[in-house]
């Protein structure tokens, strides 16, 4: 970031202006990590400012230096759980696996990050919250719908799956059943068999159309 | 319903009390239809008794006459929205379909009802705003999930079914799927599209299995 004057700053202030913005940025990343804990955990009506602050061991003014309100907070929870799920999709895309490994590696990851991370715990909570709370959070579901599409057409054009149906009716199946199966998981059993249930899904549906 | 004393009630006295036992009946059912509404509508944290009480013309005391507080209208329409569940279930076994089609008819109607009956898009969301009601609501899924699974062994006995996998496995994707994608579908288009995503999980994990 710089500070907006057109003229350098000296060595001496930019390191003070530097230290502070610093130290902002990583507060408001605890602020959202706090956030994130207290919406997974109590969901987004019941969770107070002072919840958060309390959490921090800091006033519910210094939340509120970070968060106007309750919304933003869950909003910037939100977008940092899509950000995360894409992000997902970017690393596995990086591992150049065979687009049928792709799929089951995206959600077997998704999955295990749905089971530990309180910041995708609380985005699936806003999310299914999401009535509750006034602020428009992303639409949901698309992103990974369009992903494993692509992987799943990208593996019938190469000769690895039979198709017996549209590549787009597959992913959102696969969707359906990966979001019902970790909500369901989630219910019955604090999600502690979530992997085994994705792996479930993956053999269902895929596995009967792997050709070779 | 008996008045609970020993000697018969004279056929006035009857005749007065069987009246009033009719209306406090039909107005509890009514409270029933009222709060369903509501909770479908708005979700149980955001719903008050006077919600209820206007959406019938009636006072707030009228309310609390049938049902102490919010908590017990919630786990009533919890109730009556899974003794609608197993309703439909004995329906489709009464049809006396084969197998097979007893799980695609039993998902259809389910989804039908989901689209169009308040008391079970209540119970749907009752059910994921479970944690925040102080109440035990019924433990989900697990009934369709087991219904399913017998048809589905049925299937496979009858030789109608080619399974390469546990029938138990293959209910709980099926019901992963349809829940996920009856959630979807409300999220995105207030369920108008929930007949046919629900066509295509029996398409992708049924049909590509039926033998013959």
């Amino acid at each position: 970031m710089t500070s907006g004057s057109g003229r350098p700053a000296t060595p001496r202030s930019r390191g003070r202006t530097d230290l502070k913005q610093e130290r902002a940025v990583r507060t408001r990343g605890q602020v959202l990590d706090a956030a994130a804990s207290a919406f997974a955990r109590k969901g987004f009506p019941a969770v107070t400012i002072l919840d958060v602050a309390e959490l921090m061991g800091m006033t519910k003014g210094a939340v509120y230096f970070h968060y106007p309100n309750k919304e933003a907070l869950a909003l910037a929870v939100a977008d940092e759980f899509y950000r995360r799920l894409g992000a997902t999709g970017d690393t596995v895309r990086e591992l150049a696996l065979s687009p049928l490994e792709a799929v089951s590696e995206l959600l077997t990851r998704t999955a295990v990050a749905f089971r530990d991370d309180p910041m995708i715990q609380a985005g699936a909570r806003l999310q299914i919250e999401r009535s509750l709370i006034e602020a428009d959070l992303p639409t949901p579901y698309v992103g990974y719908t369009n992903l494993v599409e692509s992987w799943l057409t990208q593996a019938r054009d190469e000769g690895q799956l039979a198709l017996d149906t549209d590549a787009e009716v597959m992913a959102r199946v696969l969707i359906s059943a990966f979001f019902g199966a970790q909500h369901i998981s989630w219910v019955l059993s604090e999600r502690a068999d979530i992997a085994e249930r994705v792996r479930e899904i993956l053999d269902v549906v895929i596995q009967v159309r792997r050709v070779g």
